[in-house]
């Protein structure tokens, strides 16, 4: 199959590109010494957590327990839930998890939680894994006492242990620009490290403090106190990514843009083309729109559910009803999350079919 | 099952509310004397094409030709799709899909696509039905003697045959407020109805005319040139469909909000609740963010790919980690898409889980 047969739209990948990119992160971070457990939610598919951890990759985060049940029947090792389970019937699934693949670790920031997930859990030979999660705006808890708190919680507990931190800035990762982002970064991983030497004084080990983004993990390799890192969407690249700025004022070319939308020209009228792709192939979440690639002078508009609407009047090339043009998305994440699978190509060839086995599975 | 124990987040209907928005509409489309056609795109679902087809509908739309693959297999008949089927690859599925389904119609605009559908057909009993997609600002061919020349051009070939216009005004549906959208709908409609009488003189019967949509289906039932009703929203109801206003200033209520997110609250901090429904489990094309019921005093806010946080200071009850939240999507269409199932209740009774057979189905 050639990328022309590929039915649209679709999403692709170019796998020279893709493979820079791991190669990319993994190096830096085997050069910072720390460990690498990429987040799975960008890509939710076992074949490219299966290059990064032949890439030095520890493990894989998934966002949810539904997403880490699909990695783990794919054998992926070295899970990382980053979200509480909350509830009965999620707890009962993630015992049963940890029975089967029992190196996963959950994270928690609620003491009932706590007490729930050691109450299912039952006597073991191996206690659940068990990361604090800290608080920067989003989910979590306060870091300093209040997460020291939890984790003495935690160590009281039979069923249960203290695997360590989890320390994820979320909006720290697309703070505009470098200089920005560093400080920002600094400041809230500074809070972890603190917590992490609270814990330790308390006489509660601290092996693991995880955190970091596409946009952060620079800085967090650099941070003395964080012992892992779990970006995500530099396998692929998105167009949210290309504006946070390098260091002094520089672009933001760290990775390539691997993956992008293939769509049709399904219409033409005069100045307009419309292509196949709309709110259903690409997120919508971001200002930005899907970015054009090897056409000049042409602007996606969205043009409802299936449709992207092409002003063309200054367009470099001719467009035809049938012409193919690619788009890099404007969020990579979500984007991904409406497809079945990825096209992986080398060069115009598709060599590969990969399952986004998770996508949808968000609970 | 129970409403409480379906895991989020996840996709609800309400069964009573959903059957009066389906009774409703479909009341209204025969008193007027029109064809009742349902657009697929907003459900992809099988049992709700079902449910329409047992409420009077004769078949079914489809925005892609993978999305009509689905329903063929599912048996459901009648099926029109909406947009142009472009390319050797699926015009060769098309002719299978008239094969084991002949009553299907397929929509066009352009001249080498009417061709390459003739000339991929071969000769056969039963030639395949185009309908002439009128241009409204998005696909299809200008109204007036552009369309009818290209009608004349599929009466002219020997395998394919000349089934009518499809004339929607995507802009319409939700032009605000009501007697502003009932101009401009009877304006572009003015065209299609033009259209067919022009064809009519030119000796080529126009037996269909179809269009319309939730927002316009008021004004369609009411022209005498159409057909046939394609609206698609009405079945289950959304945000933005709430305030497209209804006649004389008042509110749209022509149709319940049957559908709803439910969603887990995960983390608490003070002042705020983190739910686990983000952009995977809501559409974020529209300005609107996902509506709470049952609680008043807080407002969603997008907090990422997996998290929504909500204001609790004025809530108007306690919100705890565990505690499950409903939310009418902003757009439903692109919401269904992001899910494998609705969760159908009778109350707080889960009655059926219906498989959202062609989601993703954008092909």
């Amino acid at each position: 199959m050639n990328r022309h047969d590929i039915p649209t739209p679709a999403l692709v990948l170019d796998l020279d590109a893709f493979a820079d990119n791991v190669t990319t992160m993994a190096g830096f971070v085997r050069s910072h010494g720390k460990a690498f457990r990429p987040h799975g939610k960008t890509h939710k598919c076992p074949e490219v957590a299966r290059a990064l951890v032949r890439a030095g990759a520890i493990g894989c985060c998934a966002a949810r327990l539904s997403e880490a049940e699909v990695f783990a029947k794919a054998g992926i090792p070295g899970l990382l839930i980053t979200t509480a389970v909350i509830g009965q019937a999620k707890i009962s699934r993630a015992v049963a998890l940890a029975d089967s693949a029992p190196d996963t670790i959950f994270v928690v920031d609620d003491r009932q939680n706590v007490r729930d997930i050691n109450d299912a859990a039952g006597k073991r030979s191996e206690p659940i894994k068990l990361a604090v999660d800290l608080f920067f705006g989003r989910t979590g808890i306060a870091p300093g006492q209040p997460a020291v708190e939890l984790a003495q919680l935690i160590d009281s507990l039979p069923n249960v242990t203290f695997a360590g931190l989890q320390s994820y800035d979320g909006a720290a990762a697309h703070t505009t620009p470098f200089d920005a982002r560093s400080t920002r970064t600094r400041t809230t991983m500074g809070k972890a490290v603190e917590t992490k030497a609270m814990l330790e004084r308390s006489g509660i080990a601290c092996p693991l403090v995880t955190g970091g983004s596409t946009g952060t993990y620079r800085f967090d390799a650099e941070n003395p106190g964080m012992t892992e890192l779990q970006p995500g969407s530099f396998v692929f690249m998105d167009m949210e990514y290309g504006t946070i700025g390098g260091p002094n004022g520089s672009d933001y070319r760290d990775f390539k843009n691997a993956l992008t939308v293939v769509t049709t020209v399904v219409s033409r009228s005069p100045g307009i083309a419309i292509v196949d792709g709309g709110y259903k192939a690409f997120s919508t979440d971001r200002p930005f729109t899907p970015g054009a690639v090897g056409i000049e002078g042409v602007v996606y508009n969205w043009a409802g559910d299936e449709h992207g609407r092409l002003d063309v009047t200054n367009a470099s090339r001719e467009l035809r009803v049938g012409d193919r043009i690619e788009f890099i998305p404007p969020h990579v994440d979500p984007t991904v999350n409406l497809y079945d699978s990825i096209y992986a190509l080398r060069g115009d060839r598709v060599e590969a079919v990969w399952p986004i086995a998770a996508r949808g599975k968000s609970q």
